[in-house]
Parts: structure tokens; C-alpha cells; sequence
């Protein structure tokens, strides 16, 4: 096939999920949030992840502070700071968020500077000169703080149109002040891939390695990114998902399957490309952003066939019908999530939680159980108490703590400051039936606490239990009542937090379910020793 | 800006939503939401609706039915069929699913043909020759039948990598058969957008019009597209919102604001593209399928701003932080989807209904009423309903048929014959009050037998009112208990149907809210004489 470039000897795959994807409306990360991801993020491979701004969202300070303490430990990743160059008439050595750069403690940082000249007027109110000054004495001075230093050049695209010159003496000032790479930002998202070429090759006279930063507001922000690269770049920045302001940021998993897969260049580490559906997944289920089932490569319909195919031509041969080989990037063409839980996922998964699967016919047994709650709805790569719960069941570990013989909840229109929901709970515990109500505004909330109630007197430390997060996902579109609803509980005891899963097509039922699973899972991993069940 | 082409003199924009949109999983139309769409699709002012398969598929022979009937009054587009070429061997005149191509009486047919020689051994199992007579026998058979023919050459990129020259004779011998288009399909998707170029060269040395069909599995079918019209097609297929199989086709609003907004070309007659935002919306809510927030021009996120920005630099220059002007595409910089109400909007949906809103302090008033709900989560786009209720109480011509005292619903573990919830609902109507029970599968049904039975002894004409579809959709998808519920519910009086919406985080509230206005707007408009309310 032509036109594919050689691989250069460096690349790097840049991502920005935690920074500028986290500008997603809507999109509210934690420090524990940004860990995880993080964490998700490494095992992937990629080169760089950009932490956040610390200084600029306390956030994001915590985050660094974090993983300085060791709560993350990146083994391919650099973990790098974003900041912005200096103020206006400052001094970089004297600038409180500079120095908040430098109590990062990255190896690297990435600032973002103008270099559109009307942004310098207009925004920045001051003249072409200063900054480029900002510039060359915020890049000097981290770097002499021993950083390596990239240099975001914001509204570089539309910068470069209106003012050639200025814009291309921004990358230059940045080079020449110690900047390892300088990274060409369409920050407003406007440009096409036929005009990317002649831009980058201008900024590529000036002698630096080049980056390349879209945003997919006219619905080509890989394919920008591609242009880019096959314009010299060697530095490429997208976001997981696609996340990001506006329209979003290049999704970075398009991108890298693209360079991986089409222009052959082994960019992650050795199969971890075939990690991305996995992991891609699970990112989703941390930011609880619904995957787009139609993403390219790790959506769940990515390699899903439907109508005007004859499944013995697909048998026959399979390439006919897709472009890759879904399993690259551990998809699967019958694309069900279900397929994801292969035998070898829930054999490490179940090591992971201290339970021993080496047995093929056991594991088989429960990948198949995992797989047929899977097409039901079930997701268990987000809720891993429920798989727990469901490991124990298959390996005759399953204790019963509590036996539920009814529940009830009652909703209406009276708000009393107790809430809009009365719920019954009845349960039989070691050997004692409690029924007990509970008050609470919707039904879940008053579920919860009649539960509670209820369990207190046989298991005291029920009352430790939280229910800290809910999240309900209606998984069909289809079209009437039936629609299958998914529900996801966090609990914590204070120490640990778990998740839980329930389906139905009654979102109270499905709540329920996950609800019951969060008490049985806190019951048998009790926190506190004078708890302990068998007493 | 470089590399932009001239407009050539005729261009298609082909819509093939409501067939190969269709592909998509999940994603089901009945005849009613496809005459929907193509009235959508009409007024957005597309060249080419393709209807779907008459002869393959009973909804799509009876929506080309009920097109021939008079129910689809198009003022823009050309309805066109789609079929295949004649079966291996036969003969297109004697074949019934060419017959139905003539039968669906458009004035376009669009036929697809294997243009990759793998293809035609292993799918079709016949020769190269035998495939090069289907195309041309069925073409000219269509023409001689007064058909105006386009082609869509099925995996013509992967064949002309396989087999270049027999890929080629394909088009040729479409063309030389009266093809008046034929279109280069990458059916699998695999393409980049600068190995388009040559590829499509080579097919323009055949000397028809050539037209490009892509799909998303690189996640650059808008640029594959792009690439492919700077290389001379004159003919863009693709989807509304990018529906289609896997990751979709080409999202055609996209293509459609590319090529007129960053080209300069006026594809879509006056004024129509500034309609692409609310119809892009409408027809998310006919198929059910969420909006992408992100998605390019027209998504609600796509013009929002979050961090980074300051106002003030925003108010100077909106230009400086925006890629177009978004009121081109009837977005809006503040993008939420509330800004979509404009008072000229909410004049002339009163007027479709049959008010005189040309008062502009009560447009005004009316349209901030609207904007307000819309912020809380309300969407009366598609709640037609809900939205002649409010405005009837803004005119002071609310009916007050019935006042509901009380409202209550349980839920329980129970599964009886007759559902899993009880409603129990006390109303005022006419001087009496009746408190009635239901039972029923799931608390939106158990609330509407209850309704609908304490409404009865008042209002017999009840009985017909039919709850025919509910939607429920998570608005934010922010965390915890409190996430944004929006209800859609449609009834039915066997006649008319109609659309009500309720907004809430509990969701049986939310439920009860659109169950209550559906109830209110059918007492509204009696379809029967004898149960006028005034009575």
C-alpha cells in the first residue's frame, strides 16, 4: 500500500486524558479516579501521561502528591505536569504556578504557550515580544531545574494563517530555550487533513521535534493526527475515548491502532495493543461515560455484523469482512461483551482476588456463567465484589449471612423531609427474622436504610457500610418498556470501597440486586475482627 | 487557505440512513419512524434519500408503499431504491428482486455490485465474467426501464488493492451499461485518507461520475470522504448522526458542514444548514439512539467551553475560541439545548399547533418558560405533547380534567400472575373523588392501571388510551444518586399518538410526571364526540 512512512526511531504517544479530556462536559474525575486511570494508562504502554495542572486544581495537586507517595508506580509511563508559561512581566524562577511545576516532580512538563498572535493581544494583553520572552525563560527555567520540557503551542493552526512568521518564532524561541519537543495544537479543532501537510512542514524547518495536538471538531481529528505524522511529527497527543472539550480530543486508541496496525510501527509495548478493549472498557467504567459502541476497533460493535452477509462466507474467510483482525486488539467479530471474559481474564482475574482457577473444566465452568450473565446485561470488569460473589458461588465458598423472605418500597407524591420513599425489608438472620422500615428520598435510598436496619441487630457493623455512589445505565435503545437497565453500586466500610452490579428491566429490582450483593460482599470481608461472621 | 477545490457543477449529498443506517446494531425502524426520518431528511434539504431494500425486507416494501400512497411529499430529495444485481446466472428482467426495485416506483435506483474478485469466488461463487454480466444486464435493464442508475462497487478499495485492473472493469462496465453514477464503497473500512487519492484517480480515468461510501473502522470516514472529493467524486454517501453497521458510516451532517462551511460549497439549499442542529436532535429521538454530545457541528457539547478560557477574552472575540460560527449550524457558543428554543422556533411550533403566538411578549415569555424546562432536563423536540400543555397554561386555555390527590407505588420482591408492582392513585374529577388500585409488571404500569381506572368513571374514552412506548435516558452522566432521569412516554387513542415528557433523579417520579400530561393532552383533544370534557 503506498504512502506508508517508515517508523522514526522515536515516537511518542502522548496522552492527555487526565488533563484535557478531563475538560469534558460533564466529566468529573477524583484523585482516586485519575489513579485508576492512570494505572489503566500504563498498563496500555503509552509513552507520557499528563497528570493534570498542578497549582491550577487542588485536584490535580493531589493527584501529584499521590503518586510522588508512591501510589503509583508506572512501569512503562512518564508521568508528566502541564502547566503554562510564566505571567506577563514575571520571572519564571519567581512564579508561583511555575514553581507549583516544579513541586510535581515529573521528569517531565509539558506548558502551553500562544502563538497566535491575536490570543497575545487579546488574551494575553501584552506584546508579540514579551511573550516570547515568557517563553524562553519559562522553558530555561525548567529545564535548568533539570526537566525535560515539551512546549504546547496553543491556536498554532489558526495562528500560523494569520501570522506565518510570529507563529513559527514561537516553536523557534522554544527550541532554542531547551524545549524537546514542540507540540503543534489545532485548538480550536478547525483544520482538515489536506491542509495539515504544508503547516507542518513549515514548523519542521525550524529544526525540533515536532508534536501534533487535534481536536475533532470537524469530525477528523485522527485523521489530522495522521496527516501530521506523515508530515514529520514524531510526538502524537489524544485522550482515551476520545475524551475531551467541545467535540472532544483525537482518541489516542484510534490512533495507535492506526499507526500499529496500518502503518505497521510498534509503538506499545509487545501485545499490549490487545489489551486496548479491555482497557478502554474499564476507563469507561471509571469516568462512567458510556462507551460509544461504535468506536472504532474497541467499540462493542466495532467488528459486529448484521444484515446482507452469508455467515458460510464469513466462515469461509472471515478478512473478507473486516479490516483488521479483531482480536489485535483483543475484539472480538461477534462482538458481544460477553466474549471479552475469555478463560484466561477470569483465571487472572481470580488470582488477582486470592482464588485459585488453575483448574480448565472450573474455569471454563465459570467463564461460561460470567459470559451468559454478560449478554444479560451483567458487567463484571466494573463490579469486581459481584464477581467475587459469584467466583465464591461456583467454588462452594458462598456463605449465607442473611436470607431477604420480602422487600417492599413504596413511592409516592408526598415529599415528608424523611423523603418521597417508604421501603419493607424483611430478612432471616442467624436464626432471627427482622422486618424493619426505612425512610428515604427515592427508592434506593430507602432500600438502603431498611436494609440496614434490619441486618444491625445480627451483623452490628452493617452501620459502617456506606452506599457512596449509584450509577444507572439503560443498556438497549430500543424502544418500549422493556428497555434492560444496569445499576452500579459503590459501598465502602471507610477502609475498602466495592462495587456491585444488578440488571433488570425494573430499575428498582435492578438496584435491589446490586444493593443485596454490596451487603453479602461487606459481610464476608468483614473490617473489624469482633464482626467476624462465624461468631 | 490552500488545496480548496472549486464546487463542481452538480454534486450529490445521498442519504443512506434508512438503509444502511439501519444496519446498526440495535438500532430498529418501523415504517412510521422511516417516513419520520425522510421528512427530516427532506426539510434538511439532502440530494438522494435512500428509502431501503424493497423486495428483501417487508418494512421497506411497505414504506416504499405508503412513499407511492401520497405520505411522503418530498420538496428537496429524489427517493431511491436499494437492490443488487441480478441473480448468478439468471436474468435481470426475470428477476423478482430487480422487479421490486421497479415495483418501489422511484425514479432512482441504486443497485450494489462485488467489485473485488475474491469476493465474487467466495461469496458469490461464480466467475469474474458472470459478475461483469450481472452489472451490466441489470443496469441496462433498469435504464430501459426509465430508471436514472447509480452503483455502489461493494468493497471497491480491498478489490482494487487484490485485483486493480478486474476492480476497474467493474466500474466500466457499470458506466458503459447507463450507470449514471458509480460509487466507490470502502465496505470494510479499512481506509486512510491519503491512500484515497490515487485509488480513486485510477477510477476517474474510466470517465463517469464517481461517488465515495465510507465507514468509520479507522475513525476517519469524514476525512476518507474529504480525500476522496478532492480526488473528483462528485457524489457523498453517508448517515445521519453516522449511523450504520460496526462503527458506522460516514457521518453525512459532517460531511455535509465540512464541505459547505471550510470549502465554501452551497450544497444544501439556503438557510437549511442552520436546521442540521434540531434535526440532527429530532431524528435521535425517532430512532432512539442517544446523541453523541461530541458529536461534530451539531452535538451539545460541541460549541461548550469549560476551562482555560476567560470569559472576558471570550466576549471580546467568540472567534478566537470557536472553528465556525456555531449559529451556522443552529448550535450555540453556550450550547446548552435549552438555546435551541429561539422565540421565532416557539412561534411557529404554536402555529403548527394551532396558536397565535405573534405576540412577542408572550413568545418571549413563553420561550424563556421553555428554556428554563429545557435546563432542568426537559426536551420537548419530541414532546409535542408536554409542549401544548405548557403553552395552553401559559394562554390560560389549561383544562383542569382531573386533580391528583395522591400517588403511590410498591415494588416488591413478589412476582405475582398480575406484576411485580401495586399503584394506588386518588384523583378528583368532576366533583368526585375516586382512589384506585393496579397492579402491574414494573411501577410505570402498575401506576398507569391505576390511572386509568380512577379515570374511567369519569371520562369512559380512557379505555383507548394506550401506553404504546416509554423511554427512559440518564441525562448526566455525572455520580451519584441524584443523576437526571428524562421520561418519554407515548399513548395512543388508536387514532392519534402522542408524545409526553418528565424529567426527575427519581425515576418513578419522572415516569409519573409524562404518564399524568399523557393523560391530561388525550383528555384535551377527545377523539369522540360523545366524551367531550364539556360536557
Amino acid at each position: 500500500m503506498s504512502q506508508i512512512p517508515a517508523a522514526p526511531d522515536t515516537f511518542h504517544v502522548y496522552d492527555t486524558t487526565l488533563r484535557d479530556g478531563a475538560q469534558q462536559e460533564g466529566l468529573q474525575l477524583s484523585v482516586n479516579d485519575k489513579l485508576k486511570i492512570a494505572r489503566y494508562l500504563d498498563e496500555l504502554g503509552v509513552g507520557y501521561i499528563e497528570g493534570g495542572w498542578p497549582g491550577a486544581n487542588p485536584n490535580d495537586t493531589a493527584f501529584f502528591a499521590a503518586a510522588a507517595a508512591g501510589q503509583l508506580r508506572l512501569k512503562n509511563a512518564t508521568l508528566t505536569a502541564f502547566g503554562a508559561t510564566r505571567k506577563v512581566g514575571g520571572k519564571a524562577a519567581e512564579d508561583p504556578q511555575v514553581q507549583a511545576l516544579l513541586d510535581a516532580a515529573t521528569d517531565v512538563v509539558c506548558i502551553v504557550a500562544k502563538s497566535h498572535d491575536q490570543h497575545v493581544y487579546r488574551a494575553l494583553h501584552t506584546t508579540l515580544e514579551e511573550n516570547l520572552a515568557m517563553v524562553a525563560d519559562t522553558v530555561s527555567h525548567l529545564v535548568a531545574n533539570g526537566r525535560r520540557v515539551f512546549v504546547d503551542c496553543e491556536h498554532f493552526f489558526d495562528g500560523y494563517r494569520a501570522n506565518p512568521e510570529y507563529a513559527l518564532e514561537v516553536v523557534r524561541t522554544a527550541a532554542e530555550a531547551g524545549a524537546e519537543v514542540v507540540v503543534l495544537c489545532d485548538t480550536n479543532g478547525g483544520m482538515l487533513p489536506s491542509w495539515m501537510g504544508d503547516i507542518v512542514s513549515a514548523a519542521a524547518q525550524v529544526g525540533v521535534d515536532l508534536g501534533i495536538h487535534c481536536h475533532n471538531d470537524t469530525g477528523c481529528a485522527v485523521a489530522n493526527t495522521l496527516a501530521a505524522v506523515e508530515a514529520g511529527v514524531v510526538h502524537v497527543q489524544g485522550t482515551m475515548n476520545g475524551h475531551g472539550e467541545r467535540t472532544g480530543n483525537a482518541n489516542l486508541i484510534t490512533v495507535v491502532a492506526n499507526l500499529q496496525l496500518k502503518y505497521g510501527w510498534p509503538l506499545l509495548p509487545p501485545d499490549s495493543l490487545a489489551e486496548s478493549t479491555r482497557i478502554s472498557h474499564a476507563i469507561s467504567a471509571v469516568t462512567n461515560v458510556p462507551m460509544n459502541n461504535r468506536q472504532p476497533y474497541v467499540g462493542a460493535s466495532a467488528f459486529a455484523h448484521k444484515a446482507g452477509l452469508h455467515a458460510s462466507a464469513i466462515k469461509v474467510d472471515a478478512n473478507l469482512y473486516q479490516h483488521i483482525d479483531p482480536t489485535l486488539v483483543g475484539n472480538d467479530m461477534r462482538m458481544l461483551v460477553s466474549d471479552m471474559a475469555g478463560r484466561a481474564n477470569i483465571q487472572i482475574k481470580g488470582s488477582e482476588l486470592g482464588y485459585d482457577l488453575s483448574n480448565r473444566e472450573l474455569a471454563a465452568k465459570i467463564t461460561d456463567r460470567v459470559k451468559a450473565r454478560e449478554m444479560d446485561g451483567y458487567s463484571y470488569e466494573s463490579a469486581d465484589a459481584s464477581f467475587e460473589l459469584l467466583l465464591r458461588e461456583e467454588l462452594g465458598l458462598a456463605e449465607e449471612f442473611f436470607e431477604v423472605l420480602s422487600w417492599r418500597v413504596l413511592t409516592g407524591h408526598e415529599v415528608k423531609p424523611e423523603g418521597d420513599s417508604e421501603a419493607v425489608v424483611k430478612v432471616r438472620a442467624k436464626g432471627v427474622t427482622y422486618s424493619l422500615a426505612g425512610d428515604g428520598h427515592g427508592p434506593l435510598n430507602a432500600l438502603d436504610v431498611a436494609l440496614r436496619t434490619a441486618l444491625n441487630q445480627a451483623y452490628p457493623h452493617v452501620d459502617d457500610f456506606e452506599l457512596t455512589d449509584y450509577k444507572v445505565r439503560i443498556l438497549d435503545q430500543g424502544h418500549g418498556t422493556d428497555a434492560i437497565v444496569r445499576t452500579l453500586i459503590d459501598m465502602s466500610d471507610g477502609e475498602r470501597t466495592w462495587t456491585t452490579v444488578g440488571v433488570g428491566t425494573n430499575v428498582i429490582e435492578a438496584s435491589w440486586e446490586a444493593l443485596h450483593d454490596g451487603y453479602r460482599w461487606g459481610l464476608t470481608h468483614p473490617a473489624r475482627v469482633e464482626d467476624d461472621p462465624e461468631d
